[in-house]
This record gives C-alpha cells, sequence and structure tokens, in this order.
C-alpha cells in the first residue's frame, strides 16, 4: 500500500459533501462561508511524546486531534466547515491508520466537518490538523474584547486530563475508561456552547494550557485584571482527597481540559446559565477587573499564593 | 524566550493587513473571499531528512515550505489570501528562527499571502503550512478537466531540483548558487501563470513528485491516456552531458520542479505560448489521448520503454 492508496483506503471513504471539490486535487474548493460572515480558520501540531504518549490508542488520538483544533472554533463561537490533516507516520500500519481514521472521522461526523484534503509523508508521528469554520466577525469571541466588571465563567469542571497525565507520568496509569481518561483522550469541543455565547459573552479562549496561563492571556489581550474565586472553580471529581495544593495546581494550572473560558456582562448572567448541557456546565468563578494582575481569593476573601501556576510553554 | 515570545518575535511584526484578525487568538478571521468566488485549500507536511536536508539553510527552507503551498494554489489558478505555520523544532535556536522566518515572510510578501496564525512546539524538525487562496470554481484547473485532443504543456523545464538532490546524495553537493540547487531550495511558485491560465487550459496539476507520476494523476482523474514528446520535452540545462537516460530520469521523474503541468485546447495554443515570463516558459510537450496509458515518443516517433519512471511515493 502506498500514499495514495492509503488515503483513499482510509481517509477519503465518502464523496465531498459540503466541500465543492474534496481530497485528491492541488487543493479543495469549499464555498461554505456564509455573506456576511468570516472564514475563521486554527492549526494544531501534535507530536509524540509531547502532546500524547506514543503507545495511545490511536482512535482516541484521531479524536483528539481534531478536537483540541475544533475547540479553538468553539472558543470564537465559530460554526465548523471542514479541515486539513497533515500526517507523518513512522510506519505504514494498518490497524494503527484504521484506528487512527475511525476516531478522527467519528468526531469529524458529530460536527458535520469534513476532511477535505491533507498530505501523508513518512516521518516522526506528528498530526497537523487545520480547521476551518464561520462566525459573524462583529460578534466572534475575540481574546481582546473582554471589559471590567465582566463576570468570569468557565464551560465545567477542571483538573482531569492533567490528573490523567500526572499518573501515568508517577508510574499509576489510570484504567481505560477512567473519567479523567476519557477527559483527556476525548474531549468534547464546546462547540454549541461558542455558538450560543454569540452576542452574550464579550471574549473567549480555550483552556488548552491551563485555566492561569490562558487567563493571563485573555487579559494581557483585553487589557484588564481578574479576579478568581477559589471556591467556586469547577474542580473534577477525579481531584477529591487530593491534597489542597495538588488539587488547585493540577484544577488551575492543569493543561487539556478544552473547556472554555468566557468573560460576559452580569446581565447576561440568567442567559448563561441556561446554557447549560451537552457536556458543558457554565459556571461563573469571578471578574475581571480594572487593575492589572490576577488574583487568587480564598473563602474569606483571603489572597491564595499562586507562584506554582505558571502555563505550560513548550520551550520552557 | 518561550513559546509566545518566539511567535511575537519572529512571525508577527506586522499587524494583520488582509486578516480581519490575525495572529495570537483562537482563531484568524479572514473575509477575503470575492462573492462567486470559492476558497481554495492545500496543506503540505515537510519532514527534516525526507522533504529536505537536515542542514539546509533555514532561509531557503523558511521559503521553500511556502513555496511547494503557493505552487498547489498555482495548479489551481487561485490567487493567494494567507497561511498558517505549524512548526516543530528540536531547539529554539534564535539565528535558525531569524533565517527561516526572513525567507517565509520575503516569499509571502512577494505574493501578498498573510501569514495568519500557527503552532510552534518542540519536536523533530518539521513544517505544516496551510494556504488558503480564492478562485472562481467554474474555472479553477482541476486535475479532472483534461480532455482527450488536448494540448499538454509544463511551464519550464525539468530536472534540474532532482540533479541537485541526487549530487548531494552521490556526494558531490553542488556549491551554494549553483542554478539547479537554486532550483532545488528556492522554486518561484506559478501562479501568475496559474490565474492567466483561467478560461483557457482544462486540467493542471504542479510537478512536485516527477512530470511522469504527476501525468498519471491528471490521465486518470481525467480519464484520458498521453502522449509525451521526449524531445519536446524543456530539460534543464544543468543536466547537458549526462547520459541520455539519466537526462531523461532525472526530467521526467525527478520531483521537486514546482512547474506545473496543464492540458488546453489547440486553439489556445497562441495564447498560452504568450504568457511566457516571471520566470514561466509554457512548452508544449504532447497530447492527452482517448486510449489509456501514456506513451513517452522519441524523435523518430519510436517508443521509448518507461519503466525505469515511477513517482516518488513516500510510503514506498
Amino acid at each position: 500500500m502506498g500514499e495514495f492508496e492509503l488515503i483513499r483506503r482510509f481517509f477519503s471513504g465518502a464523496p465531498a459533501r459540503r466541500a465543492r471539490l474534496g481530497i485528491g486535487d492541488d487543493c479543495a474548493l469549499l464555498a461554505d462561508v456564509p455573506a456576511g460572515e468570516c472564514l475563521a480558520v486554527s492549526t494544531d501540531l501534535l507530536v509524540a511524546g509531547r502532546h500524547f504518549f506514543p503507545d495511545v490508542d490511536p482512535e482516541s488520538l484521531g479524536w483528539k486531534s481534531l478536537a483540541v483544533n475544533l475547540s479553538d472554533l468553539a472558543a470564537m463561537g465559530a460554526t465548523p466547515i471542514g479541515f486539513t490533516l497533515a500526517l507523518a507516520l513512522p510506519a505504514l500500519d494498518e490497524r494503527w491508520l484504521a484506528g487512527f481514521s475511525a476516531g478522527l472521522l467519528a468526531l469529524a461526523a458529530r460536527h458535520d466537518c469534513e476532511l477535505v484534503g491533507g498530505d501523508t509523508t513518512r516521518g516522526p508521528l506528528t498530526v497537523g490538523i487545520t480547521v476551518f469554520g464561520h462566525v459573524p466577525p462583529a460578534q466572534a469571541l475575540r481574546r481582546d474584547r473582554g471589559l471590567p466588571g465582566d463576570d468570569l465563567w468557565v464551560s465545567g469542571p477542571l483538573g482531569a486530563a492533567a490528573f490523567a497525565v500526572a499518573e501515568r507520568l508517577d508510574g499509576r496509569p489510570l484504567p481505560d475508561g477512567h473519567p479523567a481518561r476519557v477527559r483527556l483522550e476525548r474531549p468534547g469541543p464546546r462547540l454549541r456552547l461558542g455558538r450560543a455565547l454569540l452576542g452574550r459573552a464579550h471574549a473567549a479562549i480555550d483552556l488548552s494550557d491551563g485555566l492561569w496561563g490562558d487567563l493571563a492571556h485573555l487579559c494581557a489581550r483585553s487589557g484588564t485584571g481578574a479576579r478568581v474565586d477559589w471556591t467556586a472553580v469547577p474542580v473534577s471529581p477525579s481531584l477529591a482527597g487530593l491534597p489542597p495544593a495538588r488539587r488547585r495546581a493540577l484544577a488551575l494550572a492543569g493543561g487539556d481540559d478544552y473547556e472554555l473560558l468566557f468573560s460576559a456582562p452580569p446581565e447576561a448572567r440568567a442567559a448563561i446559565a441556561a446554557l447549560a448541557g451537552d457536556g458543558a456546565a457554565p459556571t461563573r468563578i469571578g471578574s475581571l477587573v480594572d487593575a492589572p494582575g490576577i488574583r487568587l481569593i480564598d473563602g474569606d476573601g483571603a489572597t491564595i499564593d499562586t507562584d506554582e501556576l505558571r502555563a505550560f510553554d513548550h520551550f520552557r
């Protein structure tokens, strides 16, 4: 089986539905951006040993590779159109490819996001996806639109994915099917919630690197500070029983949750709370403030030291 | 310097011009597809040691990484809008990054193709680019639009890039600045020619894997055969003096030329010949025919054996 047969067999079963021209030409042709809307584009590169364990189940890897990209669309309030796949593989392993493709295309079908093109080559296991969606530009959930006085929300419980990684690194891998492993390996992009936030939320970002770091990005771009009430932060039940400092580190600085962090005016509270469902559970955790800096507050109003919370940086 | 500083310093000097929203958010927002046109999308993944020599000059690598993607737009007749960059680096080497970024952005500026977003991570040296353009869909130069009786054209001389690779692999690296090395390292995407072929040519493909293999793709998709006149094929002057069989193998089966191969009705001959310039020199090399199979014909009309000409396949 060669490169062209590989593409035909695992990645181009169905004819193009949304694309005018799908896999198999120099370019894909897309015509799905409604009048008055913008094309939204995001790209992520996942490298074995850095973004996933090299022995990860290929079906989970296929799912997650697309999920992290769809999460970027969700964080913009965009609706998916399609994606391209760039795949480097150390060897042509048909079982691996069948699993990867099944996981990838299952999530794609769930969100009506079509695989329109790609590139495959031999090389160290690497998955690059670029995803396209559409969004009305004036309402897009940009990072720089937060305002002092906005409520801060997260779309669901935090820390489970980082807990699954930590347990594996500590030599205590969680069993298949453990809820924390499912969160790590099959995150559910918050697309429905993102779209529902158009016209309601001001700013949003998805939590890939950990709440503390991603909140710092949102604040830096919006020119605000923030105050987060630790007692309000939804912490994953998988973290129950851990020492308090470790729970906090996993929930606030652990990455890979792929929930949304967003800011919205207080008058939108009831409407946003009503958006729970489909895996999302919007929870108010604090507010944006005029003064620079991000403070973590305990139940008694005291400031909690956050020196131990640093965003994940691939080059640090 | 961390990931975010790296992006700021090397890849986001200028504010977004064409993009509504450029680097630094969850998605880029683009609104540049004219009414009635389609978005054209292509993606390529370049892996060190497979698509380029690991010690390649980083400025050349930056240039070429974008050039091979722009060449896909050219082969569709599309006009560039922008691109995303996914970059895995074994280490954070500022000199390397400065060179890579300079080469990349120089070619981007030349074709008004804006870097709108990306992802950087540590990992084996890998460059993934996804490029966006626009094209009127009814005129797009698809691979499957060739007709029996069409003339076959290439946009310029073939074989120089493969010659530079072969000399290096044989322990005789060509010096810096040798025309064949320039062809290998700084290919010029035929964007102007591609656009000018809209409404004139029927089908097109860019020559990344070698004429013989890429012609087979075009014929398979168009449901035709082809007849190529070897004496008409423009062979790079760098190949002068090589044994005839080797010249033929490099010119017809060598990859990396990034010229266009296209088919057009005979009545377009004069118009197409007049499109020479800006690096492109359209040359008629044969025709598409009804009968399946691709034949190579010598000056006396005899068929030349082409068993030695096989397309490059990354998994063979």
